[in-house]
């Protein structure tokens, strides 16, 4: 499936979890919003970092589950129809793999 | 200043720059509405995963700096003042950054 | 391939590289013994942590190539194959990632 | 203390630790070869990665223990002593902070 295509019509690997995933950017979301609160009320350093430390935790469980979901749908498949198609797949994955790795 | 004291009167390291910190905060509270949406969508699972390095490299920023003015001020007023209550302080700094290393 | 079988005579994803990886491997091998000396001649803290960011860059990059080529010939492999062990296989490296972006 | 000073002679924030650190950092060099021998031996890729996380791991925890002792020592000291070589210290400690945080 490529990227660019209509994607309201598409299944995705993650499609059956989006409930889940929904409820988890949800939360976080709200975490963001406590923290700007915090700032706001001159709450103290360390305790705004250890919110920070948290949301960047969830974002990054969150990345960690869709790109597992990525990896077991979309990369197997395209791998299954072979070709070049597949070989995209996995080095556009990779390149998703370093960025999270580096941030 | 100890974490405990009413925050709602005490100037912050950070209290200077509030402003600044407000909007990157609403920045990223966007972002990651914006990954919701896009897990709503069915987006493509790797572009989501662009979303979310971005929004975790925008929090470890703020987080960054926020640690930089608590050094430069709670830190350092604690040092000059003596005592145990700067080795407290850095304790609890050195403990904040590992956290933020390792998430 | 499973990972227990005698290795001695698997042709690995990595094993054409195996040579650029050996030298980086090597070189990354003296940025810790140079460490290892600094600490021992009182170096200036902060020029050591220069150094342990450098060699924790170049590892992950090991890392990193390491991973692309395992994807890109064990797990695809595995995959055109069919059956559990194109899934087991991605669940491991799934597993593998993890521990990158979180270390 | 500045870091261009003769270091044979100075003593360090870690010097005290010292041993703790040069055992440590052996270990370390010692994972490292041990990853080079696996690559040379066409081990299983999955398990130098975690060979490499290991390492990682290692090196972070060594240079946030460097960190630690930097800050308790030469940074507060420099704060104690006032003047602009409190804030030159900070902001580089902040720095190789920031380098840690992103590598």
């Amino acid at each position: 499936m490529s990227p660019t295509e209509d994607s309201t019509h598409v299944q995705r690997g993650y499609s059956e979890r989006k409930d889940d995933y929904r409820k988890r950017l949800r939360r976080i979301e709200g975490q963001v919003k406590g923290i700007a609160r915090m700032v706001e009320e001159d709450a103290y350093c360390i305790d705004i970092l250890t919110q920070v430390s948290a949301a960047n935790k969830a974002l990054q469980a969150v990345a960690l589950g869709l790109l597992d979901e990525h990896m077991a749908h979309c990369v197997l498949d395209a791998a299954r129809s072979g070709g070049p198609d597949g070989e995209a797949k996995l080095r556009e994955a990779s390149d998703a793999i370093a960025r999270l790795v580096r941030s």
